[in-house]
């Protein structure tokens, strides 16, 4: 069996990176997406394991002596993080781990693991993910702005990632997105196992 | 504009480069399927141009010393080479170009250019491809067993390749270069055009 493949998703707040995982783990249901960890408190109809893994401070605060955690922040006094022993689990039993994950989140993802596949998504245009943040209607003129211009700066950020999807529209990028996987898994240090059967049937395939 | 890719179709003999490859170029006519130079003699019906670009040897000569291959050999006193200025064009033009083309071939290929996407096509077992040989019904006993020792040899050489797409039936096959074809064409380093519209739009998006 081939390892599974660590797809980590991300692009700036409003880019749509959560409508084109979304659509990606709702046609492909043997992907898992992945479960963050946290000690903040459960809310109303949040399940332990499905919707987050809710850790004491004490027992997050040890996972990450033991550097159990592939990226983790503290966010208003309460930790979010993504496990590796969950994350590591899923990929050795060959099921592909999707990420969605903000850009910093990404890069110390990038910093704890030697794989993982980076995709960046952007939008289409700079005024269509100032629209998309407008419309979400959660923020004052004020803090509009400051996440604008934060937009602005991680656009450079996208020289750390392997792939981008300027997300037009959700078909398009989930069409991409699923050949990026395709074309993932035919990548040449990906299919040890096939070749080894191929030069095992040596001698087989001589003397049929 | 960005530039068009060079994607590189290779693998033993019998594997199936051949049918994978026309399956691609029917379906994308845009494709231009890279015509060789050769120093042999037309024969009745070719084109020049399409089936070949027919070459003296002095002018094939004179162009292997301008350098002007991407790869060349000499088979049986002729001369047969992909010519480096025409690939070039049309990738300058943002058109994309395979090449389908034996191993030596393509590891030439790799050594007279930096880029280029290398597809290693596998048989699905090596008595699958033992019967693909044997069905072309053009071996003898000994030419056969020639052939297909060559072909286990060849498998060596798939770790020079980035991709290697097991061959079960064309449509599947088909399906895994379309993918890696979208897939290359995400890659961060392929979409500056993008990129720098993005951020040019700066201002505009600030006051609008």
């Amino acid at each position: 069996m081939n390892r599974g493949l660590l797809l980590v998703l991300s692009g700036p707040s409003g880019a749509g990176k959560g409508t084109v995982c979304r659509e990606y783990t709702e046609k492909h249901k043997d992907v898992w997406n992945s479960v963050s960890a946290t000690t903040r408190q459960p809310r109303a109809g949040e399940v332990n394991g499905e919707s987050y893994f809710f850790l004491s401070r004490e027992e997050f605060e040890k996972r990450i002596a033991e550097d159990d955690f592939l990226e983790y922040a503290e966010v208003y006094g309460n930790y979010y993080g993504t496990p590796r022993s969950e994350v590591e689990r899923k990929l050795s039993e060959g099921i592909d781990v999707i990420l969605e994950i903000d850009i910093q989140g990404a890069l110390n993802v990038q910093e704890n693991t030697t794989e993982g596949i980076f995709v960046f998504i952007l939008p289409p245009t700079m005024s269509e993910l100032r629209k998309r943040i407008v419309g979400r209607g959660s923020e004052t003129p004020e803090s509009l702005i400051t996440r604008f211009r934060a937009a602005f700066d991680e656009l450079n950020y996208v020289s750390k990632y392997n792939y981008a999807i300027i997300n037009k529209t959700v078909e398009e990028s989930y069409e991409k997105l699923r050949s990026i996987v395709v074309a993932e898994k035919c990548r040449v240090t990906r299919i040890s196992k096939e070749l080894v059967s191929l030069k095992e049937e040596n001698y087989n395939a001589f003397n049929d």
